[in-house]
């Protein structure tokens, strides 16, 4: 409970003492897009929920603030039995979504909504950033197999697990990290590392090696000395262990020009019998490479996709933001150089043409209707999850139905692309009502 | 302990089948540096140590193992035993270092320092980033105080965690993250947020507020509205309480055009006899912005750097390895295209010129003695961590001492610079001699 921003604390030193628990609304947006991304996949809302509702602060964290002598200990009492008892309305996981959009509302007393911003920020901002990213490698992978191969270069343990996570609810197939193969329920996968080559006197002993212990499921790595060289051994191993019934399931290749060699080897492959066996390829892979493979008609299977996708190499980090819409029943907004914001509790509507693909949104003042489906669903009240909250795999299901859906230009992943989204009327008029009323204070 | 590779766990399943546990030696080195970093600081070695002294699968990972039936059960037997009884020789955190220089050495049973690899370059490998990131901040911030405010943009709780300490490590005051302060023992810093003003009929009721609940320590934020102004309302509300003993630390500005709005501010506040008031400025800062404002003489005394710092905006991965080097006392080395490595167990010499600036590095074959100061040094013996294993702040100290000692053409953060490193002819011979014992096999 204490990953949050010290100045979370002192704020709600300051509401407890004058006494400001009324309801509060905040909610989350994505400020602006991207250069590289013409849309974004939400992601991350039930790590929000599962933080929600386990806030506590633990005797230890209480003692620890009690050191810092910085805050009095009617304070401290208060954040003992402090809890999160409000509401949450928010886009389903895997819904695309633009610049401006709400994404996530939280209806509390003014103190719990204020504290969980730096987490809740956290926890949206990244898994959405992955899930953005893998949508594109989905987009041009044109079926083939994506596994996640991100682990060590994620951004810390969490990193590597949300990052899983986000990837499979945007397509890909599954993870090499095991941990998140356990924790969320999705299919790993393993091939071998260069050094398990290494430690044999030769890659035809780590071959024989690792097939004899995984007989039916075997992947070898054949670009530690010499691809095309490892190819032919491959060939030579398989006939020799045919007639005991072993087969070769896959070869990896991590390094030089993925299209040359990975067509070698096909070559070689299929030459030698080995018609069935698949290619995987990996190494520094991200969308630009997949689809330059793709459209080359390089015979690969499946791709491996670790670091860029993990990091989210191109577009690292979103503007986004978790902003004071109302307290007390009066909408609010900020209007700080550039980070101008939309005040009042918001929906989002969506309309579709006749063959079921997006054409515009609109942001309206929730309980208005402007015509389309309405977006933000409720998601926790008064502190729970509803039992409408969706599985990872209802996530993914959406994402594999929505993500189609986006207009053609949307999804080059070369080519910039706007789309149309309205702030309706009753948002603009209660902006200027906002202004109005604050200009007259101090 | 399920934070690795599923190919780890096979590899491991198959060295135990083969009783293949004689002693390998593992080595964790930068393969190139990113176009921006003309150094890397060295960081995450004490996070290593903790995770390799922990090392352990609990009966819940275990019977997750075997849930998925992909391993024998002699296999998880052996896993519940495995501990990590190893020696690691590192760079201490804080140094300086270059590409394809040995920055961590493994020596352990081939298992043991296999299975922790994916680990250990998540450790590594992010720590070093913003280590890396933070150092250029502080080389252009002239003194001034920087202080990481990137948690919520951070990947993941644990990347806002690391980065925050990685920052102190490299030079920074301290941090806005509650537990890292906590976790790490570093002083921790608050303002206030928007959502504060909002929350108030006015900014002089909230900035009374506030002041009010912490008259010694409080930074009031004067942008939510017009930041010009609120300077103006911030000198009459200082006058209204002047008599009280009640005095204004700091003003913090997160938007806008900080050169311009700094020195707006600092003329309104100087003016109305708020001297000693401090301006804080925040808003999408990195090294590139900072240097523009310290050169251009705004007059800004402290600066929040979150974003860009966290995910090491501009660079936000290092093309990092760890590779076997050695196995039952044969030198190895991979030699996929673009991906060559260097075998035998390193050791990296450090020379200096008479003034104590860094002039070259030389990587040659352990147990030589080239000239300079050797820089790998004891980390962990039989699994155990020495005493001389450094403490945070003793890495700090390193790193202060360490970086200005960098050539000066290397301390630029806009211009590309090389520093000599050799690759020394005891390695280079080892080298050829691994190649003609491999290319005689198969």
């Amino acid at each position: 409970m204490l990953l949050t921003d010290l100045y979370q604390l002192t704020m709600l030193a300051a509401y407890f003492e004058r006494g400001m628990e009324e309801t509060a609304v905040f909610e989350f947006f994505v400020r602006r897009l991207p250069e590289r991304r013409n849309f974004l996949v939400a992601a991350g809302l039930e790590q929000v929920v599962e933080y929600l509702e386990a806030l506590r602060f633990t005797p230890a964290e209480l003692e620890w603030l009690e050191s810092t002598q910085l805050f009095a200990q009617r304070f401290l009492q208060r954040l003992e039995g402090l809890r999160f008892c409000g509401d949450v309305d928010a886009l389903p996981e895997g819904t695309p979504f633009f610049a401006n959009e709400p994404v996530l509302r939280v209806t509390a007393p003014l103190p719990q909504a204020q504290l969980v911003e730096s987490r809740l920020i956290n926890l949206l901002h990244f898994q959405t950033l992955v899930a953005s990213k893998a949508a594109r490698c989905v987009r041009v992978a044109g079926g083939r197999d994506l596994i996640d191969f991100g682990f060590r270069r994620a951004h810390g343990a969490e990193a590597g697990l949300l990052a899983a996570r986000a990837a499979y609810l945007s397509g890909f197939t599954g993870t090499a990290t095991v941990e998140a193969a356990r924790r969320f329920g999705m299919p790993m996968f393993g091939t071998m590392a260069h050094s398990f080559v290494q430690a044999h006197a030769g890659e035809v002993a780590a071959f024989r090696h690792f097939v004899a212990c995984f007989p039916s499921h075997n992947t070898l790595l054949i670009d530690t000395y010499d691809t095309a060289r490892a190819a032919h051994k491959v060939v030579a191993f398989a006939a020799s262990v045919r007639a005991s019934g072993v087969g070769i399931q896959a070869v990896r290749i991590d390094s030089g020009d993925l299209d040359q060699e990975s067509r070698a080897v096909r070559r070689i492959l299929d030459e030698g019998g080995l018609g069935d066996t698949r290619i995987f390829a990996s190494g520094s892979l991200d969308e630009y490479e997949i689809e330059k493979l793709v459209q080359a008609g390089a015979p690969v299977d499946s791709f491996g996709v670790g670091t860029h996708l993990d990091v989210s190499a191109d577009a690292p980090y979103l503007d986004c933001a978790y902003k004071l819409q109302e307290y007390a029943g009066n909408p609010t907004r900020k209007r700080s150089s550039g980070k101008i914001t939309l005040p009042g509790r918001k929906q989002l509507f969506r309309r579709y043409d006749e063959r079921g693909q997006l054409l515009e949104d609109e942001i309206v003042i929730e309980g208005q209707d402007c015509g389309g489906s309405a977006l933000i669903e409720p998601v926790m009240r008064l502190g729970k999850r509803l039992d409408s909250l969706q599985t990872l795999t209802q996530a993914r299901e959406r994402a594999r139905d929505s993500l189609p859906r986006l207009p053609v230009r949307l999804q080059s992943i070369r080519e910039h692309a706007d789309y149309p989204v309205q702030v309706g009327p009753s948002v603009l008029a209660l902006a200027e009502a906002v202004d109005r009323r604050v200009d007259r204070v101090d």
